[in-house]
């Protein structure tokens, strides 16, 4: 009973579930205490069952393979998904090869489309998405050193760039560099160009180690080079100059993705904690759910999740109506306000889980290590704040300048 | 744009808003000059200016006079409203009156509607509700000694209650008190009777002073004393050993009604701190808006009062579709997420208005005292908190005892 | 048994407490339900008592009539008055006197000592301090209107200031005003001095209304006028343009003495929070303090009132050592901790007092309102956090400045 | 120039401090790189050079080959140390042995300090210390199910630990066991005693993982095992039954030295957050401390740790003059002050690092994930609140019940 269900959450909504309960989480476990580049490898029986029972490219439309959910329907099915760290990649729907499918799906031409879009959808091979440098802020987007020079028919790319997720194992890398560096506007300045892995002169440099480790192929983060990359010009999706445009657009939804995800996290955490709650002694008899101090954290984290989930869906239900721009103060407030409630609903439930919560048998300590970048991915929370507010502000008359 | 909206609140909200702006909100900063005991007086005329523009009794039906809204109309309408102080008490839709309304509407006899609902819902006269008692703890109801003894067709009733708002000035007060001290269940031996302030033996000991204020009138919170006070055995709501049942039922929507004023309440604070932010000169040409701190506060306020005002809208709409008891949990809830929200939202404007914020030339120092009992009365947040872990720990199999 | 104990606050302290116990607070509770305005003259007597029994003007030397403490000294003996709202005054040692005679004893003139600090000292008159400007945000000092021409022998003073404490029944203002407008540092353009409250074109406009209280005499906040006053060259204190000088010598004592009355309210609350816990039942036979969640809110309390009179008593300390300046970042440190102290015990103790807490038959309700003000007055926290930031910083090689 | 200072700590800090700029921080890098479980050979070198540096054991007295400290003179050595993961271990005084060594200096008869303790101080062997069982909350000490069974000269020990912090390849461990199941009073029902780690039954099933990291050798925490182990009756340290009283006597110093290494944590996280902020570009020329919330988090990190620091050396001093028992309530206090410090100070100094501070290449995400434990270990902060306010609360007459 919820005003955002529709038939098709209701008739989908339990299938996934279902495919969590019966195939996922009971492997789960075994998969947990696998290195974590053995993981993908791993999987591949998962993602054959999810796609056996229909529940493939959940972000698709038909046409595509998919079920043509609205924005809020797949954040439902987002959420249930975000209750194991393997849930969208067995759906084919993890980030970043989501939000690459979307990018291609609306502003990629018919022939990068068929070359790169189809046999993601397929899931035949991933993708990464190179963005971030490590010589400048992440929080500040055009301040940015990569370049692509076009020379002749070619695209010739240098540049240094971390964080580029999955790229161990990817066909192919959209990258974002500047491409008309002379533009007053700096904006207007960057293109996103697809670069195919095996390009002379792109290499992976190294899974950079993030909280102790470095993982590899799907899991893992990468830092990246690429000297005198050339690519044919036909690989700049849309138009020259419009790399901020499109990654604005790519990130809109992006987060309900994200946010959504880590509902499911906060969802299956509250879980832990409550069925820790209600089995764990303190003395014979006496329960740890029996403390108030418990109590409060399973009510506060009751409320913040709830609190945290209408503020993503009603910001989809937006995106749905009006459009990812229409809803531009709406998503930069998810950003920061889900982080926040997902890194406390962990904490907690981490303490309640006292010694077990930080050792590797308890799938809390994975999300506390791996999670612990949402508060700075995607633009970190400070950014998103500064932004909300000086769009509230506006309307009040004052005009606050970026990076004053 | 708002998935919450309907036709009806998208006719009637305008009418409320321009309500406030034209009428309310200019006289307000005069109103707020009076003492607290000569505001009702002067509020009569914006009375009548709101029933005349047909805003009157929003909370009822349209054979009460009212607009017949569901909860969730109502709770918008609400949010309108307490933006300003005196907003509720214009539409006559103010608390207890509310609140006694709604239980005699749905739980007395006709004879006792014809005496007691008709005179409020005209305006005509005001009542009170005496529960919390001076020498128990308000967060066990249970706790009580007020008693009211049946002899012949009269209940004799004896007992000591305070914080028994707006007594001062009320034609009948709504009393609980012990009708069945042998029933072996603690929630079965209460009862809520009526009596007219006129009764023998009632007596308002005092305005209680309150944050500096004692206030009067329909603004007040009185001590109150029953010593032998003799009603007719009719005067009885509802059956005998019914008391915390009725009381449950008014309490469900009546935290619907609260929230949403303080959703009212947190939207005007962010108002004033916005304008503040936007016009107030840190030095010749500097705004304080420019501070990053302060676009923190505004950020941070935005994301909780959207959150909170879902989190309401949410629990209304279950209790229409499913009722208060369906919802109890989402009831528990709100009360002490947005009574949190309040208090901080009301907290940062103040600061951002530095000493103007805590005198009496502006509107947030009321707030900030006559509203930090939001975290106490209706049951303190601890008590809920409580109450929600306890519910959602017994779906895990663990039964805590109350007052464990 | 501290480290901070001498022979001299070993034998002070028990006096001043047994001053408080025997004296002070048996009278407390008559005193709180005066209106404010006549608590000045029915605290006489005490004020007589205090006297009588040597405890008068602890922050002054033996020439003055004082006990000739170090400021660690003195700051314990602050904590032990601060525990009452009336300890202060007392013991002729409340603000804006206490800050007004220390900085008469270090910089006036002879002639100035004998006329106004003299009597100062002997509890004969009272003065007030003239600073903030209602046009003006305190947080940026030098942003100020007032001025004081020098005309022959005789400085002409304009300006609006608000906040000035106890100028109710005062004797004497000091005033800063601009004398040096054509100062191209804008720290050695104002200068204070002293104006008679009989002198023409002075006007205490009102008694701000500040949380629902006007107030009267010492205790009240007044808007203040000065048109075309004129008062002798010599009144000027020290010389011209040093009045930011002589601010900040007043203000760094003037911290810790602020910080100290607070650590005693934390106290106070604090045992006002443990007697409520193990006095008030919850059902018969079950004490609030058996609650884990009243466990926490003592112990939180109890490290933080800890962990703020040590940080208060250190930076005494080092002043006494080494003088304000160089304890400046110690000084900046203590406001905004300790004031966040104060009101986190305070809430924390009224929410254990449940509806008790908010009413006036409770002390608290008096310091929630009463002591809001203290993250805002003295400069507010987030200017002593920005100072404090910059002062490290500059030790980093990052210099930023003021107003950036 | 602080009031704790004395010739002893004026004298060796600076050596100290000149120990980790010059030979171990050069080195803490390469040292990050390595698997755990090679540190530990690593760093002999280190330990060898801090040796003949004379900074070896600062936990004893000379008799011991130590420069005999008071705690407040070892805990300000503490810190510095802790501003390195290897501080400690270089000078071998990391927990366990520190505890175990302080253990068997005031406990242990005269052989088994020649046979046990005589090498530890040497650093030629390691030991650990079982308490902590998987089956039983840590909170609750009594609740244990190991025992030691006297047969004949012999003590026969079963059961099951984790949590042993170095047992891999340590020489010995001291293991709590009941000796005495029909004792009346629960704490007196356990006793330690030493079981060489060769000692038949005894097995280190595994090293945990913790955070991603099983670790090795003393940097590792443990899963052990004990199946009819037989050691000696007199391996039993004290006399039988005294377990928990040694227990608390270790404890107490215990706290101060990992209170105190967390401060050094600290401190040198806060170095870190400083550097970054005044190094790092936002765009060209404005740096990332010029924004006013990297500046809040540097003030309010100084203020806390500053706070913290004397919160627990003046539970160092009271220890130093009237033993650990008369500080009970202190050291109470500093283990969850302290821990939530330490804890909000990384995760500020980790955000102002943006995806640097979750990478392995930066120090904090080490202490990010190995001290989340500190909120748990030696008691989580919770069960120490609880502690706390028990023990106000008896002064006020209220005695509660363990547990209840």
């Amino acid at each position: 009973m919820d005003i955002f269900d529709t038939d098709k959450s209701r008739a989908f909504l339990p299938r996934y579930r279902a495919f969590l309960e019966e195939e996922l989480i009971p492997q789960e476990n075994a998969l947990m205490q696998l290195p974590l580049e053995e993981t993908e490898a791993a999987l591949q029986p998962l993602r054959q069952a999810a796609r056996q029972r229909g529940l493939w490219n959940p972000h698709l439309d038909q046409w595509h393979g998919g079920p043509d959910f609205s924005l809020v329907e797949f954040a439902q099915v987002s959420e249930v998904l975000g209750m194991s760290p393997f849930g969208h990649y067995c759906c084919n729907c993890q980030a970043p090869d989501i939000g690459n499918m979307e990018l291609l799906l609306h502003n990629a031409s018919e022939a990068l489309k068929n070359k790169y879009l189809k046999p993601l959808t397929y899931g035949e091979i991933r993708s990464c998405f190179a963005m971030t440098e490590p010589a400048h802020a992440g929080s500040n987007p055009v301040h940015m050193s990569s370049t692509a020079v076009l020379e002749d028919d070619h695209y010739i790319i240098n540049g240094h760039k971390w964080f580029t997720t999955a790229a161990d194992g990817a066909a192919f890398v959209i990258v974002m560099a500047i491409t008309e560096p002379e533009e007053t506007n700096p904006y207007a300045r960057a293109s996103m160009l697809i670069v195919p892995t095996d390009t002379k002169g792109f290499e992976v440099v190294r899974n950079i180690p993030i909280m102790g480790e470095a993982g590899g192929g799907y899991f893992s983060h990468s830092e990246v080079r690429f000297q005198q990359c050339s690519v044919p010009a036909d690989h700049l999706i849309g138009t020259p100059g419009t790399g901020f445009t499109l990654a604005q657009k790519r990130l809109g939804p992006g987060r309900i993705h994200h946010c959504m995800r880590w509902i499911g996290i906060c969802e299956r955490a509250f879980q832990l904690m409550c069925e820790r709650a209600s089995s764990r002694e303190l003395s014979p008899g006496v329960k740890l759910g029996s403390r108030q101090t418990i109590q409060n954290w399973i009510a506060e984290s009751r409320a913040q999740i709830n609190a945290a989930r209408y503020l993503v869906l009603h910001a989809a239900y937006k995106i749905d109506r009006m459009g990812a721009k229409a809803a531009k103060e709406e998503i930069s407030t998810i950003k920061f306000f889900v982080a926040e409630v997902l890194q406390s609903v962990l904490d907690r439930a981490i303490q309640a889980h006292g010694a077990l919560g930080i050792t590797d048998d308890c799938l809390l300590s994975f999300w506390f290590r791996h999670e612990r970048g949402a508060r700075i991915y995607d633009g970190p929370d400070e950014v998103h704040k500064t932004v909300l507010a000086r769009g509230i502000l506006k309307g009040y008359g004052l005009d606050i300048k970026t990076h004053e």
